[in-house]
């Protein structure tokens, strides 16, 4: 399947069946979830994988309700570093240096790439770490489209009662968003039949020659 | 090619050959982006195509004269809604009104949604619009390499020289993240050769059985 296929295939199903997964496929949305772009190829989160269905019944009140939590066959929590540390930037340059097979001392400019991060204020830190898991959401999205997964991307739920649940805080994590994948069911995901609603063209893009600048 | 082949033949050049890229290519590039997920749908934000040489040229050295930049056969900007607005809402809900033809009044929990959005402070309202902007992006990184484009996302520029050079402001956008498409310049992507890095899989996840929470 194309990716505009793909795309067009995909919405956020608003119920599902509590069907499993079959780990084949689990396992290709994960491993592009890996693959996503990062700034710097940081990759500065963790991502929570539960199947257990006593957890998933627990988060469904944190996060509004929402039917398809407990349903899923999988939900994925994207957990932001709470902030860089230089024990993140010693990882991943150790991780790169075995990688590349290289010594850690020629990745001395990407160390101090990794720094400046370690340096910014918490909140900016943060700012930048949560950014970077919604690359790996957008890329979550599609890998599991591709493979005729549903997948619904939720943003709506109590942060902070997440982290204690999951014990995220003593992680060094912060969730950001969750995704539950699963499978449409039919009757119903009130979304399934309707028509996809999105920016029309000529709204959405700018293009050079229309720029006052 | 699955999405694995696709995620593992991308990579961000580091130099591109300024070769065009076909009108069809750019065409499934923005036509994913137009599809691409957002919290409700809204995607606030606007997506900036630029291809005029000159207008390269003098975006370079405000990125740190990345050279992919003059190089590249299109650049795209990712320019998040500075904040979220009534007038945004009114024309979301009506766009999906005429798409789904349905009268506007029907959707009057949608538009209460997205009122939400609006009450918010501008920190927290442009903080949730550059975020999404993340999942476009996302999407147009593989979208790209399902065509066999390359793409360099660059977080590293000078946002406010940018959004004056281009007018943003005056559309009440700001600059998130931007992204040169063109060709990889084999001898001069010094990163093209080396071995893709990424966290490893027993960093990256946590499964439900490892958890303390």
């Amino acid at each position: 399947m194309d990716i505009i296929s793909t795309l067009n295939w995909r919405h956020a199903a608003k119920a599902m069946t509590g069907a499993t997964i079959p780990q084949e496929k689990i396992d290709v949305i994960l491993e592009s979830i890996r693959l996503s772009a990062s700034s710097m190829g940081l990759q500065p989160y963790k991502v929570i994988v539960i199947s257990d269905k006593e957890l998933l019944e627990k988060i469904e009140p944190i996060a509004m309700n929402q039917p398809q939590i407990s349903k899923a066959s999988h939900l994925i929590v994207f957990a932001a570093w709470e902030r860089v540390t230089e024990s993140h930037v010693d990882a991943f340059i150790k991780n790169m240096a075995d990688v590349r097979n290289v010594e850690e001392s020629s990745l001395a400019q990407m160390r101090a790439y990794g720094m400046n991060m370690v340096a910014q204020s918490p909140e900016d830190s943060f700012r930048w770490t949560a950014r970077q898991t919604y690359i790996a959401l957008g890329t979550a999205l599609v890998a599991a489209a591709s493979v005729q997964v549903d997948s619904t991307p939720m943003e709506g739920f109590y942060n902070d009662q997440l982290d204690e649940l999951l014990g995220l805080k003593e992680l060094g994590l912060k969730s950001v968003s969750i995704l539950p994948l699963g499978y449409r069911d039919e009757e119903k995901d009130w979304l399934a039949p309707l028509k996809k609603v999105r920016t029309p063209k000529e709204e959405l893009f700018v293009f050079d020659e229309e720029l006052v600048g």
